[in-house]
């Protein structure tokens, strides 16, 4: 029996940072029964109960009894998880969500163990930081004032993605609906292209035979512009060889205009350089415009 | 008649931010008993005049009076202040110096005016923020715990050095000595080289088919990588412009690393990436540790 604010039982498959923080947002907002959690760590489980972030550890067969499930485990965790999950019984009614950030290598897991993307299934993705990690560092504002992009596609089941906007309206998110297409294109020049470039150039740097001097006398900028370089070398691992095309395409465009400007340096094309970093200036400016005036 | 605290007159040619911070920071330190400038612009010196940046509005005559001359115009000036300079009976002991970013056409401009570089000109480089510009801005603080780098050449006047030295001192900031080589490497990998890569980056996404949503759904992450292409695009055509060799070189490495990069993404090589992306991590984490931890 459920009022019109309960959504029921809600199950998380993987309680890290990211499952955590949605499970005590959804806690905070009082709209499910009860938060039930599975993680291949007992440790995360009892810390997660522990810390009141769920009420329940459970078994696979006991997702039987869930409302919505969650996939919340790292990327490559997932082939697996979704192959047992397609061995259970779930209710007719149950929502599946997740909260990836490359949703090609999601679709593709759920596609192997279902067969096909089943109705019931939307893909999430919450755009929040990212540095911290463990269900210990939970928080139920993670995603207050952040996006979260729901990904339908062509037959996503409107209630499903009514209940998957009401988690998120939930948890103070800012919900936008994009096609996959351009949801992974849009990560990839924004998110995944910019780290692989910090990477690149640190590493490269680092290589320098005034490695030590160039990092004692970088200033703020630099820093700023390397401070993605300190993400996680496993996580973007992952999310590279998950999700390699939109990345190689960007990466192969972007080395091209290097080569263009290294034209135009060598040539000592003054006007062409200074269009160039005028438009992009005016670009970022246009976009950021509040963070320009602080 | 000087006593040891006194450096006697400054002659400042170009009193914009760095100048006038200069100024200032002098005036504070109370090692100079007056300060003189030149500027193009009459408004500026108007303006360094009413805000106690200067005591006097000089001609180019008048800088025959001056013990010590800094050169603080814009890179692209520097040839015709050089000529004019050279033209200048200037007192034998002087000693000149800069704030240039980028030594070469620093020396370049010197070396056409002068025919060679005079003992005593110390080429200096104070990096500190540049967000701002204009006299206006002018701060006393500005260089204080910001580096400067002094770049000595094998002729350079050991006099002329430590008087350099005492000026630095005296504006707070942490003196470091490289040979014009080092710092050109240095500075083209640390703010040349991330500059140009933060303004192409910016400009190839803005002439994406997804323009609108990449800036409206980029995280934190990339607003820091791209805020270096808010910078000034005539500045750095002109750091580009006259500064070209060191960062074609490193563009080119760069580009190279990335080529690389592509085909691990296509052999699915998840092992070297993460030994890229851990690399990376290792150095920049081992270099701000302190900000790592904020």
């Amino acid at each position: 029996m459920l009022t019109h604010s309960s959504l029921g039982k809600v199950a998380f498959i993987g309680i890290g940072l990211i499952g955590g923080s949605l499970a005590l947002a959804l806690r905070r907002a009082n709209i499910v029964d009860e938060i039930l959690a599975i993680d291949a760590s007992k440790a995360a489980l009892a810390e997660a109960l522990a810390l009141g972030v769920i009420d329940r550890a459970v078994d696979w067969e006991d997702l039987s009894e869930a409302d919505i499930i969650v996939l919340s485990t790292p990327v490559d965790a997932l082939y697996t998880v979704c192959q047992s999950l397609a061995q259970i019984s779930l209710k007719e009614t149950v929502v599946i969500t997740d909260v990836g950030s490359t949703k090609g290598s999601v679709l593709d897991a759920i596609r192997q163990a279902f067969g096909d993307i089943p109705d019931n299934f939307v893909p999430a993705h919450p755009i929040a930081g990212r540095e911290k990690s463990g269900v210990a560092a939970a928080d139920a504002t993670l995603f207050q004032r952040h996006k979260v992009i729901l990904t339908t596609l062509d037959n996503t089941d409107n209630r499903a993605l009514g209940i998957v906007s009401r988690i998120w309206h939930a948890a103070g998110a800012l919900i936008s609906y994009l096609s996959i297409d351009a949801h992974d294109e849009i990560l990839g020049a924004t998110s995944h292209l910019p780290h692989v470039l910090a990477y690149l150039l640190v590493d490269m740097l680092d290589q320098d035979l005034h490695h030590e001097e160039i990092f004692t006398y970088a200033a703020g900028g630099f820093r700023d512009f390397t401070r993605i370089a300190s993400s996680s070398p496993v996580m973007w691992r992952d999310i590279c060889v998950h999700n390699p095309n939109v990345l190689r395409r960007l990466l192969t465009q972007y080395r091209r205009r290097i080569e263009a400007f290294e034209t135009l340096l060598a040539e000592g094309n003054g006007d062409d350089i200074e269009t160039i970093f005028s438009r992009a200036k005016r670009a970022r400016d246009t976009h950021y415009q509040k963070e320009q005036q602080s």
